[in-house]
């Protein structure tokens, strides 16, 4: 069994942020030399999300409104959390797009559907944040 | 190590439909002669989920139900992606409920608990949908 | 490939609570010998979720406030689950925290971020429920 490892690094300069990191873990698992496993692509940051959906900006902007609306940043005072902090909102965003995903490897590359592609999710930017990929297979 | 790959496929006459699935990913298992091992089970599509709960009538129509509360299907013009579309509602609807699961293969069989069935949600039928099946192992 | 396969119990006396079980899947990690690979913390029951995020007191009573708000115990009869039942929001809850996590294992310990504990969340206590730990990797 093969195995690799790789810390992508983020420091946004939004609070909140979508980025599109598909090329970033599609290099990886071509450097892992791995042909057929799972990679797992894990925020190390519990105030941040990895996600599958669509590039498209309007989606994203439609995201981020309802993750306001679900789990508002403001009033800061509604979270016990906030006591010396501001980011507990960005603790209940990362639940609701789902915190992390495991994706296929096959014939060594990312098995993704025509639409699929990865996102690492900010919600509590304006500091150094780290993902973590870990691939295994053969 | 092994791996085995398989593609289910879904045509739902309604927008919205909930399948359990868990028959189609126990016989993939089988096949894929894995003893021990990991089973990826992620819809290859954004507008649909694959999710773990309940094979019950109600409390499926309960999940229905809020996830119109929580993310509506209508006004489409409340959403900046139904530019031409009148999905996004079924983008967010799928992040809620989980996007994939992975399950656990023991003594060449899923791993479930008692009341355990794996579900495919289409949040956007009435055209081919594929859901992605991955297991490694040995 | 190694592979390992452990059940955790849990009987809460409430309701609803949220253990950290870090030490408990640190622990089987180790008993597992694995040096690099990948640890699926799944709940074998529908009314409860595994998540990652912070050991900290107040983000829990506000993930907890926060689910009530967005899937409500009560009224019990809004939900066509509850017909006999009265758990069908702890069902609704689950999905919301995210169900299940991967973990990934690097020299032979979890490979978590500073902040990342793991934790199990009862939704529908006060009976004896199991999460299942199931690593692979060498």
């Amino acid at each position: 069994m093969k195995h690799a490892r790789k810390e992508l690094v983020f420091d946004t300069p939004e609070r909140r942020a979508y980025l599109n990191i598909t090329p970033e873990v599609q290099a990886f698992v071509r450097e892992s030399g791995i042909e057929h496993g799972l990679c797992l692509v894990n925020p190390m940051h519990i105030t941040a999300a990895v996600y599958v959906n669509d590039a498209e900006s309007g989606l994203i902007q439609d995201y981020d409104d309802w993750l306001e609306r679900l789990a508002p940043h403001e009033p800061i005072s509604q979270y016990r959390h906030n006591n010396g902090e501001d980011n507990a909102d960005a603790h209940l965003k990362r639940q609701l797009m789902g915190h992390q995903v495991v994706l296929a490897i096959t014939d060594g590359r990312l098995d993704l559907g025509p639409w699929e592609q990865v996102f690492y999710a900010e919600f509590d930017g304006r500091r150094r944040k780290r993902v973590l990929l870990k691939a295994i297979g053969d």
